[in-house]
């Protein structure tokens, strides 16, 4: 693995043989032919010159309608799982919920996702060292892998500095009045498919230095242990293997870029791993 | 001008009614069809499947040809003036440099050029400042537009720190000392066209935290005053005028996003700016 094969591996996923699917003129996901021609014999769209669109009904239509969809997709075994969350849609994170949908069925819809993350890290004498979370075994998505201090989903109804102040304490015990130094800094994106469906994700990410004394804490059970390691450790970490999971690594490379740990000077894929930070286009 | 209105500005260019020329499978520019024909015409290039390519001959050779053309377009009137400054041909900014070509040509062969760009900032009680130069009236180019405190072209020989701490003397009369300081944060890139020619434009941005007693002093003659301002009036500046220089506008944007002064919670086309401060593509 070099930098750039962990931004190929988060930016696997070529749309162009997927159907984008809108409300009126704002687009909201991407679909493969299964789900594409499923939705028509449902009637969860239409085809249109542009892609597929969805009934012109309100909201609480819509919601009844993607949760139909979502109930006899389920049933028929084209979802993989059940999470039981309903999830917002947005054609953008500052767009209003326009409606919700059941969370599984988000993936081979192709919806946006957004997340806050945060690189909590500590300035010594012998320079940057990074805080790395490893997950817990238990979770069903990447267990044991490594991540970065504190990540979490961005739900409806919340701000994202105010989910991340939230995820800060659940996440690392990293308290309220810590976690409201945290900087926001950028975003990564990328488009991401496991071949069950597409993730189009906004990371809002975040920088938090904290003092040599502070140790987090894990309160929700989402991480298994955390070790500082410093800079050039985790980046070697991330050169050689795939041992983070794999939008960590391009938190990290964002992180290591902006405070000049990795160079133009040092690095001779430095303008391509800087253009590539965001990849979603538009 | 909004935020977004000044990327667009910067990255105008559209490529593609261009062709792109080659060194072998290297690409090196793209041209017009006047420049284009015109360079056929004198055996600069031939016509190839992926578009012109340049003979198979040494650097040497290549810089006698290039600067033959050079003179022949300009004293034809094509160019629409003479530097007399041989300017490196490179496929990227760590490529070797494969030839040279008076600068003037760089732009209607639409050459990668490369730049340092520093932010010197100063954190206040009352937030981050920001030191703001404005350039000579005298100055060939954009005379009396604000600017970045520091900025430069890269030349062939030097590294880009290198280059960096070289123009902060030059322009601020910021010691080599106090250069030392300066973080690497990432790069800009665009395509920007003034109709005359197209610059595919790589600046590498540098922070640099200066004490509240520091005060610039232009060595070289290329600034007429420096200003030291809010980031807010900065950023407001910015809203609503084209004072500074179309390129500099990004890399102060930049700089607010990095430093969490813009945010997803208070900029609505924050993932956008995000996304848009590298627009070379590939």
């Amino acid at each position: 693995m070099s930098y750039l094969d962990h931004f190929n591996q988060a930016h696997n996923a070529d749309v162009s043989g997927w159907t984008p699917w809108f409300q009126h003129d704002a687009l909201l996901g991407y679909v493969q032919d299964s789900f594409k021609l499923r939705g028509i014999e449902f009637g969860l769209w239409r085809e249109s010159d542009q892609g597929l669109i969805i009934p012109n009904e309100p909201e609480v239509a819509l919601n009844q309608l993607f949760a139909r969809f979502a109930k006899e997709t389920y049933e028929d075994g084209l979802l993989w799982s059940w999470v039981g969350e309903p999830f917002p849609v947005k054609a953008s994170v500052t767009d209003p919920t326009r409606f919700v949908m059941e969370r599984t069925l988000t993936a081979p819809l192709g919806c946006l996702t957004f997340g806050v993350h945060l690189n909590g890290y500590v300035r010594t004498r012998q320079g940057i060292e990074l805080w790395v979370a490893k997950r817990s075994q238990h979770k069903p998505t990447f267990p044991g892998k490594l991540d970065n201090m504190v990540g979490g989903g961005q739900p409806a109804g919340l701000g994202l500095f105010e989910n991340l102040v939230k995820e800060c304490f659940e996440e690392a015990g990293i308290s309220e009045t810590q976690a409201n130094q945290a900087i926001a800094t950028g975003t990564i994106s990328y488009r991401h498919t496991d071949g069950r469906g597409l993730k189009r994700d906004i990371l809002y990410c975040y920088d938090l230095e904290l003092p040599d004394s502070f140790m987090p804490v894990c309160h929700d059970g989402e991480v298994e242990s955390f070790q500082r390691l410093p800079i050039d450790e985790v980046l070697s970490i991330i050169a050689k293997s795939d041992a983070f999971k794999y939008n960590c690594n391009l938190v990290i490379i964002d992180f290591a870029i902006r405070h000049g740990v990795l160079t133009g000077d040092n690095t001779p894929e430095y303008a391509m791993l800087c253009e590539r930070r965001n990849q979603l286009g538009g």
